[in-house]
């Protein structure tokens, strides 16, 4: 028992030696089998940002589900394969027991200023405050957050099909604890599978790869604070058990935070 | 000398032991430091499925270029992280002389009959046999293709900035090689650098990151056959230094082959 947030708990990491850390499941993280997927990318972001080798912010992080981790302790081993000037590049490998759960990569960087622009622009969304607050209620990891659905909630069980795959929701975190990089990690992976929504139900999914680029500064994250972020997600093609994701996630004054894609699988 | 094709010639690899593989550079494909990025993540994509533990065809593939590759000799050591009923992890490294310069993480997946369906469409063009080929000529490579820029084509240097970052063209091997998943990989990294458009000109850039989540399956390369694909692109964000990708390859037929996404650097 902790007074700290579930969020810092579930990515607490004690360190084994130089290359490895400890962390364990939290309960309260709890998916359809094993932890939901963005407290493991969480986690495995937060091992590699709290080394002392660290080099920069994170820029590219890719997360593997390779296999479901079981309740319990787990080891995540990590190596820097490359120090550059201005970034560095990580593989990690989450296991238990010597079973492969998890495979990552991570490039973190130096950012510097330059000319910028924002294409992509943001969906239009009321504000948070004017939307009722819903969860979904499937799985237990939904309850930390504060979810405010603008576009294509989850489907009730034996719903109707949906022509399109999109679904935009505000997202906070649940006891108000700041954005940060593990934070924005796991909200990349908050969408429910588009396939519930083009099907109309709950059907068997995971993703089994998620990649994330982090456009954000620690100065954007500071000023976003502990604020509402507008998430919006598509797929682009269903096909032969798999389908991929693209989403992208907004501060409420139009910045793009992150880009994230997956691939998931599914059935039927 | 060959008498083979140099997309052939450049992922050729020997096996060195059970989990290395010995390849080298081509010069014909030499980008401005190192050769293409498109060639690398082909060459580190076939060394896992000539592996003989492999399963499954490619799904997802996470290719980060760590530094640049020198003229000759490389080896890519190469692990199956896990391997499950219907899917499997692998890790792969690309290293000179004991230096990292490229990691890799893959999927490989059997695929299955499912529902399925192409949400997002493909760009509006006309037939590339109606356009001209055009080579940019600032790297070695790109004279290995045949592209048919239908909007977005490379700026003249000192041209002018474009209000969008968006590139779409035709692009088919210059030996009318057929299509594999190796070709695929190498087609996602087939678009110069987005900032080059928007800033109207040559800027140092370099993509740093590259995922690509396959769709096609062996049937639909069968039917492609060597045929010209639809490569379309366009960037997200512009920020301190870096910007993201997001592209699609589509057949003639309107076949979405492979989304694909890419972190880039940029100076300037």
């Amino acid at each position: 028992m902790t007074d700290t947030h579930p969020f810092d708990d579930a990515i607490r990491l004690e360190t084994v030696d130089a290359h490895t850390r400890r962390g364990r499941t939290h309960p309260e993280w709890a998916n359809m089998v094993g932890p939901f997927g963005g407290i493991t990318a969480a986690t495995m972001l937060h091992a590699i940002e709290s080394h002392p080798d660290r080099i920069g912010e994170p820029l590219a992080l890719t997360v593997n589900y390779a296999a479901p981790i079981a309740d319990g302790d787990f080891d995540i081993s990590l190596r820097a394969a490359r120090t550059n000037r201005s970034n560095q590049h990580w593989i990690a490998e989450l296991s238990q027991d010597g079973d492969v759960k998890t495979t990552a990569t991570a490039l973190f960087a130096l950012r510097r200023d330059s000319w910028g622009d924002t294409e992509t622009r943001p969906p239009s969304a009321p504000d948070p405050e004017r939307l009722p607050p819903t969860d979904p209620g499937i799985v237990r990891w939904t309850s930390l957050y504060d979810m405010r659905y603008v576009e294509g909630p989850i489907p009730a069980q034996h719903g109707q099909p949906s022509e399109s795959s999109t679904t935009t929701l505000w997202v906070r975190d649940g006891a108000h604890r700041p954005v940060d990089y593990p934070a924005l990690a796991a909200l990349s992976d908050v969408f429910y599978p588009r396939v519930f929504l083009r099907r109309g139900g709950v059907i068997p999914s995971g993703t089994i790869s998620l990649t994330t680029y982090f456009h954000a500064d620690q100065h954007q994250l500071d000023a976003l604070g502990n604020d509402f972020v507008l998430c919006t997600a598509h797929a682009n093609r269903f096909t032969r058990g798999y389908f991929d994701q693209s989403a992208q996630l907004w501060t409420r004054e139009g910045t793009l935070l992150a880009s994230t894609h997956q691939v998931v699988y599914f059935k039927g």
